[in-house]
């Protein structure tokens, strides 16, 4: 059962993430629950619901071309009812590369759908201005 | 249920926090279970396991000193095996702040006890020297 699981959340999470990478949010909103919340490097408080993150998302629509990612080590804990996927992102922009820390827990819903309940985006050692 | 399980949650991240801010890291580590998954922004990759957290938090024993802090908005997304507390910080030190973003996942273990699973610390929009 656990690697089923796994091999699932990992699954909807690359479809996402491949959708993501060509500029389009869907992907990630559609596997959001309404009741999601959500951290980024550049929002000022966490996001709550659907509603706003999608407000969020639609500001940046066809803005992001990642060329070539790597999802690093993904790691699932899992129960009957809830799964905590985590790993490491190198996302690959034309010369550049971005790397990411990332934490998505997902929630199985009434129709036995795994849905996105917690996002949580960082960046790896970010190179701070002190 | 739900309510009782929202606020024994925010309980227990208070009191190691309460600890971790008096350079007291074992509040957080007793409450960790073994197989913990961890990132903050000065780790090149997620920490995986108790034994790895126990080593890093051991090399800053007794440097903290947090003199107040606030924490923002704490929401928990739960079922009967795992939660997720979500929550903004500012922590006061000295004259300064510091705004973090946190996602802390708990699972009941077989003695019924709740433990991290999954920690996630970001800087809230950090500064970037790009």
């Amino acid at each position: 059962m656990k690697e089923t699981i796994e091999n699932k959340i990992i699954s909807l999470e690359k479809k996402a993430l491949e959708r993501w990478n060509q500029g389009d949010p869907s992907g990630f909103l559609e596997l959001s629950a309404n009741d999601v919340v959500y951290f980024d490097p550049f929002t000022e408080h966490r996001i709550d619901g659907l509603e706003k993150l999608t407000q969020l998302y639609e500001t940046i629509r066809g803005e992001i071309k990642v060329d070539r990612y790597e999802m690093i080590n993904p790691k699932v804990h899992c129960s009957e009812e809830m799964a905590v996927l985590t790993y490491n992102l190198i996302s690959h922009i034309n010369n550049d590369t971005v790397r990411w820390n990332c934490t998505e827990v997902f929630r199985k819903d009434s129709n036995n759908e795994w849905k996105i309940i917690q996002t949580h985006w960082s960046l790896t050692k970010p190179k701070l201005n002190t």
